[in-house]
């Protein structure tokens, strides 16, 4: 406790409000999980959705629209026969990275302490 | 299926499968925002709930409540008069402190991004 309240001194800075601002954007039930699929490699739609367990096609529809106006993810349309359409994530998204990575590494953990534990 | 290859030949690693596996634990709109009060010294219920822009009490108090069953946070009774109970991060929270930190480092990034177009 004595230990918290120096960290807390000698930081200064609040976590709070810089996580409120990111959750604002990438929080909610899918982008993250959204963006880690298309990190993946998925491109397709139907290949997005069979990746992420448990999203339906209207949900993902809408993220994926969302993320475009964020500038998260770009709509490739090839205009060959058949026409395909491809998403991809931009630059911007990869500068999530070090949350994607964090947040992965401390899913392999707590996965294994819950084997661990049972 | 072609997907799967893809994913073979590219990095053998999944992103996908541990984010979601974090994310079931610690996703949802508030749990991550609490852990994030808690970590900048907010102990008392109030001090929590007005930390946290939005919360109402009920939800605040179910989100403790859970944080608490799962291991991240501990709720302290001190009980002298008049009693007084304190919400503490446990050790098991600090593992996600790589989590907090890269959240708050992009939520910084990109406020100073948006103020920047602006």
């Amino acid at each position: 406790m004595a230990s918290e309240t120096h960290i807390d001194k000698e930081k200064c800075i609040s976590l709070l409000t810089p996580i409120g601002d990111a959750l604002y954007v990438i929080g909610g039930k899918w982008k993250l999980r959204v963006i880690a699929a298309l990190h993946d490699g998925h491109k397709r739609f139907n290949e997005i959705q069979r990746a992420i367990d448990g999203i339906s096609a209207r949900v993902l529809s809408s993220e994926l629209k969302e993320l475009e106006l964020n500038g998260f993810v770009m709509r490739i349309v090839h205009t060959k026969t058949p026409v395909v359409v491809e998403y991809e994530i931009t630059d911007y998204a990869r500068s999530l990275n070090d949350v994607l990575q964090s947040l992965a590494d401390w899913g392999i953990m707590h996965r294994d302490k819950l084997k661990r534990e049972r």
